[in-house]
């Protein structure tokens, strides 16, 4: 079996001096707390901290990432244990774990490589290298180690160095988990989101049933529209009372609207008869931003919008398996008309903050830098979700600072489900980070004291500032 | 206080062989005169000679790269002495100052940031760096010096090595400035731009009184297509007999047409009667390409196409303070499509040059290159606006050399109405230019003597030939 | 005279210990065989074995990426000795290569220049540099070389290595070159690829005749759905029995249909009747590539989509010269939409192989990578014609190789009919991609063994499985 070693200087440039100066600025951010503001953790897990099974259904089953790759190497989903609608397959774990193991070698150059490396490594201490050979010693070593109390959830929580982690719930969710963690008087700091994109996207196949939970939770007639935007307002200030400090929403495209009240009532009528078309559909969602905007002024909760992913493309896989199976691809997006409408009413608000992310690479310099760079209330998220890697977040770098500067920007968002990885994909933004600071300096466009206070900024301050979670102390 | 320093090799690779090349590239263009063939400086101050008042109106009011940086971070405009509709506010020039000088650090990693270090160490031989604690020995030493006589426009215009220098100016402008240089015995060259835009484009605010204007300057009945024509032929010549050797055009989009001349006239009567709708003023504008483009083939004015920004994106910011306060916002591009109406007129005229720029990057290696590379008519210029930065330029060379190669571009365009920082901005142009040079030539793709030749190419030659300004001796 | 040298480290990183890891890895794969899967060159070389005319009928007169850029610089195509739609110019060849010469310099940064200096130097082992001064030294030996036994296609086929190539051919071609070299004992693996553009495209100027010609060679009634489809069948089997494993799509867009049988052949019948529109045009070229999905599912033939490029932009030039004159100019592209239709039906088969090409790199993390990285029967092609360049080819890694890995996509194609340049583009394909592979390993992102795996999969066997060419031995 071959070694398994982290590279102590991995991601920092090659050329000796800028690697000096990255490794100097990552050595003072490296044992930072982590912040994480945006993710898909399960929140049951902090709540019941049970031990999680096996290395199948923690670390390969639900990553979309990894099962993705196998897939379009003609990997069925049922041989990686992959749920489909009908239940979890009745997939061996450890054959599920071999089928893996053994095309590893696809993995060549992606993050999930990095990241699965360093949960191998510094997670679970494994020595060697994932491949055929190593299969069964990996699947062993990992299931040992998930039965022991080190590794349950809130054991791990702690050992990351988690100050914050915010999971994501909808509008018709009664954060059960939430409260059954604040109850239990553990001190660990996990909040939710309000994401109510289901009741909001009449398109959703969901939206009928998660409307009606939405009334059932908050007792407003959510069949009209004054109701439903009180529903909404009830539902901000659940979230608020646990913790939450930010909304998401995941639209289709980036699209607002500014409409009247009557127009919007009009429209909202619409919507709920079901006798609505696309476009209704479509202006729906965009007013929809700006009246949660408008909330968002109201109330100081911070604003994300995820646009632009075209969600379920493989149009069989979805009838056999559902969502989340890899098979979002993003599509080309816009905000330079699409956002006018909502920032022509909040815009110029000093006390909102609405963070705006992109699959969509070139909007970077072209839209989302100069926006950010102007309107008081926007901000830059990081480079998500198929760009949450080291070239994207290069890319990310290059193409927005000139224009929007790093204080325009929020620091690093793991958006993820995979648990065990976050310290890993942490890690890679600090380096990643620290390697771009690094090459500013070494081509002396700014001074290593700067450096230094930027790369403390990009870790832990801005995040803090922009999801106003406070000071971390 | 922390001291201010230049590094003198700022913006060369890290790499020390390269970063060798590169210097040495760079010593042999260093002091090669400044050729400025497209800007917005103003020419009663050359005509004039008048004293600048101050650090705060001199670099700080009217540079919209630094108040929207700052607006973007909660900073209001008044506060920063930037003028609104209703005129300059009260606010104190050394508190604006200071304003702006505690925030010093938003511009880290910006172009904005090497302009202005280079102007305060170089031009006013400042040694400390700009914070809030050497903010007013930063106001008291910029106004003691622009009291001096070396601070005057024309000593900075002759001690900044200036060989060519234009401005801009509308179709209704008199060129009384011009006329006071010309008249003046002043050996300075600085000449004027065509830029009719506001007698072409009938959304613009200012359209009609532009239009008035425009027939008045004339004699011609600017409200007949034949006349309106007529009238832009003579200013073309009056603009020409200037010294002006070039045409702008700042449209919403790189749309073309090629109607017939009753098309033509009949469009003409719709805009000029008011009883247009947007269809028309883009088909409108989309004709005035072809014909200025027309107009050049007689004239030989080389003609400027500057499309794609959303101008005033901020309704209540246009509202309050009017155009040009840094909510300008890039939208997506596209020119195959848009401008084949008017290639297929004068495309392939060998002795007519259009110059195309872009605010969409994505377009470089996809459509202006290639374009570029065909037509004989057409030249690349240089990054603009929010790419005229380090990383800009980088990409516009990596994006455009291997498709268009060097000589279908035309050297830097500052595009300022921040004179002071003129030196700056060729600087950092140079530096990038010979950083790109020195990495081909490091990775065996020039030899060292092309890169020379391709050096000052990129500094003096291309931009003397492109915008016909004679050899420069 | 200037030398001709070219670096031996050429295109490998400036970075010393970056640069050693890229010679190690592309000392292993530099003598590799070539595999040419899909390109442009002339079957009648290979079948008549006749020698080449001259160096300016040989590598000036028919290459596009030369003329264009000498067009570009006002140089009249008769100049160069391109042959017009009245045929070939009177144009002496010897002063046609003076032309070209003399204006050298003009590729400066581009591929052509490496590809060439390669041709002139190992091809013809030309030890001075091209210049106006050694015009005629070049001319003379080359055309010398040429009379030679040791440079008729044949020979230099063999010295080249090349293992496999594959021209390309019409539905309508009776493939009588490819019958030759198969009957005439040569062991030179030379086969055609399908491409059935012009009885496709209802827009092409030779759609009609076309359509007749693949009747007449089929016998099948190709006015009629069936038939049309059964003619297409006949005639892939025909080009599978010569060894073509592949096929071929130029469309203008990557827009793809899934139409009902009976819509198929309504929509069929205005095609075939004349009364179409543009619309129809598109809509049928949209649903053949369905169907060319699926009879690749069928045949198991590799297809080929490489959409997006506007043909014949000048319409001057394509008045007097035809196609194909360096004209053809990118146009923005999208696949995620485009391709849904086709995917629908096919996307989940394993054993399909659909590979795609763009000319909109914009596309490559937005769509392609996110594409590839799912669907079983996508493959990426490398970057294509203005992008198969180091820029080109680098942005291609960084941008898919995240997201998509390297084990989809398929190793490097040339893509052209300029026959000598076949080494040079391969050369350059591998010294960038052992240059983008020796950054990974000196980031600590690849093992060194890792990397080496990595060089000759994307040298001989991603292309050679991808193709299905058998193992090479």
């Amino acid at each position: 079996m071959r070694p398994l070693t982290l590279d102590p200087d991995r991601l920092f440039p090659a050329e000796p001096r800028a690697r000096e100066i990255a490794r100097a600025l990552y050595a003072e951010v490296a044992g930072l707390p982590i912040v994480s503001p945006h993710g898909h953790t399960d929140p049951a897990w902090f709540a019941t901290d049970a031990p999680f099974a096996n290395a199948t259904e923690l670390l390969l089953a639900p990553d979309h990432y990894i099962f993705r790759m196998l897939y379009s190497q003609g990997v069925p989903l049922e041989a990686l244990g992959v749920p489909s609608r009908a239940g979890a397959p009745a997939t061996d774990p450890r054959e599920a774990w071999r089928t893996f193991a053994t095309r590893y070698y696809l993995f060549r150059g992606t993050p999930s490589r990095l990241w699965l490396d360093h949960v191998f490594a510094e997670v679970f201490g494994i020595e060697v290298a994932l491949d055929g050979e190593s299969a069964d010693l990996y699947f062993d070593a990992i299931n040992e180690a998930l039965a022991t109390p080190g590794f349950r959830p809130r054991a791990l929580f702690e050992r990351f160095g988690i100050e914050f982690l915010a999971t994501t719930e909808g509008a018709d969710d009664p954060l059960a988990h939430h409260r059954a963690i604040r109850a239990s008087g553990w001190r660990g700091r996990v909040v939710s989101t309000y994401r109510p994109d289901a009741v909001i996207d009449a398109e959703h196949e969901g939206f009928r049933p998660a409307l009606e939970r939405f009334g059932d939770l908050t007792g407003e007639d959510v069949m009209r529209w004054d109701g439903y935007l009180a529903a909404h307002r009830r539902r901000r200030a659940d979230f608020r009372a646990l913790g939450a400090t930010a909304t998401d929403h995941g639209h289709a495209s980036a699209r607002t609207a500014n409409l009247s009240a009557s127009e919007s009532a009009a429209l909202f009528d619409r919507i709920v008869s079901g006798r609505f078309d696309p476009a209704d559909a479509e202006l729906f969602r965009a007013q929809m931003l700006t009246e949660m905007a408008r909330m968002s002024v109201e109330d100081g909760m911070v604003m994300q919008i995820h646009p632009g992913s075209f969600r379920n493309h493989n149009a069989a896989l979805f009838a056999s398996h559902g969502r989340d199976k890899g098979a979002d691809i993003p599509a080309r997006a816009g905000f330079v008309a699409e956002l006018k409408p909502m920032l022509d009413v909040v815009g110029n608000e000093r006390d909102l903050t609405v963070i705006l992310f992109t699959l969509d690479e070139s909007t970077y310099a072209r839209e989302l830098a100069p926006l950010a760079g102007h309107y008081p209330c926007l901000r830059l998220g990081p480079a998500w979700w198929f760009h949450d890697s080291p070239e994207g977040m290069r890319r990310f770098r290059e193409m927005t600072t000139e224009t929007a500067g790093f204080y325009n920007t929020v620091g690093f968002n793991d958006d993820t489900r995979a648990f065990l990885s976050i310290p890993a994909r942490h890690d890679v933004a600090r380096r990643v980070d620290c390697a771009f600071l690094a090459r500013l300096v070494a081509e002396g466009r700014l001074a290593d004291w700067e450096a230094a206070e930027l790369a403390e900024e990009l870790t832990v301050d801005l995040v803090r500032r922009a999801y106003k979670l406070g000071d971390g102390a």
